[in-house]
């Protein structure tokens, strides 16, 4: 995920080394493999695809090496699905002796879209150290290059900035080692009879897979690290898929051994070279804590990680809690916000509120097995701000619920108070009902975590069409503008839209948009 | 040096392992060292230095890590004086944690006047491959950046092309591991009674020392590899300082091993990572490996060599005599063309006459020493080009040679000529005395490598004032524009000159600059 700075650098953290011990237990292997480029490709203007920016096969890979190029001339490598690894390629000379080193850059994309744009032109806020190109010297040829760093493409724009006037490069056998941590062999789609549904799960699945590393990463282009929000989704889609319980453990574990002096959670953490928390805080985030342990013990009872983790999440509750007032109502600051979504155009708070009664229950269930002697205080805690939210934040005549001051009506509040459950079941689907028929189609989000939960909330609510349909326009149109992997951003009424003002910027393969697999699994098979 | 591509790539080579072994036998051991950063500096406006650049001091290098970077921010860090060798760095991040990679430019520049230049400009013929200049990201800090690839330079400039908004890039320790076969140790500068020649002679020395590599490279920043009409010239000056006589015997077996099929030395060689010969003849290139043969017998005797090497040596003579008609007028072609020098404003002929004149008189020394029973057969000829000289050649009214059908007067067909001995010492000086008059100040020479045969000339006839004048007026005024090792190019009248379009592909430390040594140690010491 992505969200406006915030710079804390004054914070101080603990470092559990039990914790990170623990969590270092549970370090993945990595599945490693060998792929081949699959064709030579060049940018095609195809207004179906993202940008407007298409491919098109100008050659087999088995002729690549019949290409000698020369200053100015490029080649796109074409690999034929999303990858995650190291790359490496064959390069030598052509022609009279090489007189002059050999200059030339390579630049990796997800999509078509990327290597339409100059990364010159970049000049957004994000750093631009995070677009995927590299230039590169290279003093004597014939060698195998191979770059150490890893990447995150589909195609690789090969440049030969020079040469000289008498020889040419020449590249061939072009690979990439991928890596991953998930063990694709363990998953198969279900059969559907659907084949829109089915593609849309095995993106998913795939999506899923690239951001499995060494940790739960959020999307192996940027930012590569282990956020709070995304590994919720991860875990969740996991469960539906490679099932591997021990890498939600140790992101559990590194979150836990490395929270501020104060106790909160960070939003992210930094695992390379070495563990580090981020100085971001975000009160949704620290409380998904709970949540993450909560669908774990879930999915399969660990009393040893439940034991661990839960006076951190018991922390996590009470600092939460701390910021209600006494009727019920979360009240939040701005040096603590809440995410929600990254738009900041819809009041959050109503949806804020919802969030804690959502995880408060989780927490319940967490603190009954623990047999914790404070469980009646957060019980009672629970039916205040349920009770406030029944009386306050929802509006009968509308049936739907308001948001701030200027009682905003927004998707945002009614999805995550029905996610919440504060309604009986009866109004819950009425709520939706009217969301889908007031507020939709949806305009202003461009999260596919936002839209995964819009989704499930259908879903919840039995409004199972609206959310096959959802999945489809969706995702599914993801797919159709070019999608190997699902997107970090995606707002379908505005396609090219980036958060960074450039889609070099943009993560292609990004963790919270993977959920459909879970959405599936969950609500469309006989499975889980 | 550099001049006109040729593209040959359809000649044949012969590859002699024999040879190839020999020169293996003598290949130099390489003495290292570290050498740090001295200061801090930027860009100074400062007319005296080569285009108006020069540096002003900042800051101590100890306080290099108080400097915090962010984008778009640079330091430039001041070695001292010119270095040859591989760099490194420590590099850390000020802040909040490290959150995107490290994207960051390191430009090594020999002098200031590169750094004022955008590499972007550049689109002269040369392959812009040589400009030292690396992007570099860097995932993980902290780090010690160590660079793979030699460079050559004083002044590194630094710039952070992003980090991100939330920490800082800092860099600490730069230091060069320096390369060269020369050991410096060898050499002190003669006491000269004259502190602008001691100087000019230090800067010689420093020159051909960073030349002195695995080979003798003609420079170590471009092209970094052995050319022939250098290696002659840094042999005479190596003689005057280090005698590394091995390195030499190395140079001569290299390309006594690689000649075309027809018998021809190239002009140059590349040495890493294979011994390859370059498509590229130049008729007065081929002569001179007799040159460097017999003024390596004369510096000190090595019978083994010369036998091994004589044959090649007789070849280069007889493919050159070939071109020498009944008159005894040498007759060139295009596709072998003199070199004399960059310039094509000028009528060769004559020059080229004189070489093969200074050639032969060489290579009959060695068919002596041979006993060759042809010798007989050189002598005549060499008496018949002289014969044709003097006849044909020399306008006695002017008391200057002429060149050409357009007999045009330049200043290369009397130095030749004076080198070659075709007159008698008086005539020579007298011709000299009136290249003095008639044809300086020079116009239209911008190397060194033509500089210094005007200069020896001077001091072989006795003129050793305008020698000295010479001297300090070329090599001297390289010292003054901010020259820490002589240039490639250099034409006095137009400081600014660069015969690539751009100062950024000039080579400040050219070997075929470094002669001041051996003018100075012939000319002006008791030595030798």
């Amino acid at each position: 995920m992505a969200f406006t700075f915030q710079i804390n650098n004054n914070v101080a953290f603990k470092h559990d080394q039990r914790l990170i011990d623990k969590a270092d237990m549970f370090k993945p292997q990595l599945y490693k493999q060998k792929i081949g480029a699959k064709s030579l490709v060049a940018l095609n203007n195809d207004a179906s695809f993202l940008e407007g920016v298409g491919i098109k096969r100008v050659d087999d890979i088995q002729n690549l090496a019949s290409h000698q190029l020369t200053r100015d001339q490029k080649i796109i490598l074409d690999f034929g699905d999303h990858q995650v690894g190291k790359f490496s390629v064959d390069i030598s000379s052509a022609g009279s002796p090489m007189d002059a080193p050999l200059f030339c850059k390579f630049k990796f994309a997800e999509m078509p879209a990327e290597l339409a744009h100059k990364s010159s032109d970049y000049d957004g806020w994000l750093s631009k150290s995070w677009i995927q190109e590299e230039y590169i010297h290279i003093d004597e040829l014939p060698t195998r290059l191979v770059l150490p760093r890893r990447y995150s493409f589909r195609y690789v724009e090969i440049t030969v900035l020079d040469t000289s006037p008498k020889w040419q490069a020449v590249f061939d056998h072009p690979l990439v080692d991928t890596e991953t941590s998930a063990d694709l062999s363990q998953v198969t789609t279900p059969q559907l009879n659907d084949p829109e549904l089915e593609k849309i799960y095995q993106v998913g699945v795939k999506t899923l897979a690239d951001c499995m590393q060494n940790v739960f990463e959020d999307g192996p282009k940027r930012d590569r690290r282990l956020w709070i929000g995304d590994l919720r989704l991860q875990a969740l889609a996991n469960y539906a898929t490679f099932r591997d319980r021990d890498l939600v453990k140790r992101c559990l574990y590194l979150f836990g051994a490395m929270t501020a002096s104060d106790g909160r959670v960070p939003a992210n953490v930094f695992t390379t070279p070495n563990y580090v928390p981020d100085d971001t805080f975000l009160f949704d985030y620290s409380l998904f804590f709970i949540s993450i342990l909560a669908d774990l013990e879930t999915f399969q009872m660990d009393q040893t990680v439940l034991d661990d983790l839960y006076p951190i999440a018991k922390q996590q509750m009470d600092l939460s809690l701390e910021r209600v007032n006494r009727s019920g109502k979360l009240v939040l600051d701005d040096d603590y916000p809440v995410f929600i979504d990254w738009s900041n155009d819809f009041d959050k708070e109503t949806a804020g509120q919802a969030v804690l009664i959502y995880v408060l229950r989780q927490f319940i269930d967490l603190a009954q097995q623990k047999s914790d002697e404070d469980l009646d205080k957060y019980r009672v805690v629970l039916e205040k701000m349920i009770q406030y939210s029944k009386t306050s934040l929802y509006d009968p005549s509308r049936g739907l619920f308001i948001s701030g001051n200027n009682h905003e009506i927004n998707i945002a509040s009614q999805v995550w108070m029905v996610l919440a459950k504060v309604m009986d079941s009866d109004t819950n689907q009425q709520i939706m009902q009217r969301t889908c028929d007031d507020l939709f189609p949806i305009r202003g989000i461009a999260t596919p975590y936002m839209y995964h939960h819009v989704t499930e909330a259908l879903f919840q609510t039995g409004l199972r069409d609206q959310a096959i349909d959802l999945l489809k326009d969706y995702w599914g149109t993801m797919i159709k503008l070019g999608a190997d992997t699902y997107w970090e951003a995606f707002e379908p009424e505005k396609p090219d839209y980036s958060p960074y003002g450039s889609p070099i910027l943009n993560s292609y393969c990004h963790a919270w948009s993977c959920t459909p697999v879970y959405l599936i699994q969950k609500y469309l098979t006989k499975g889980m």
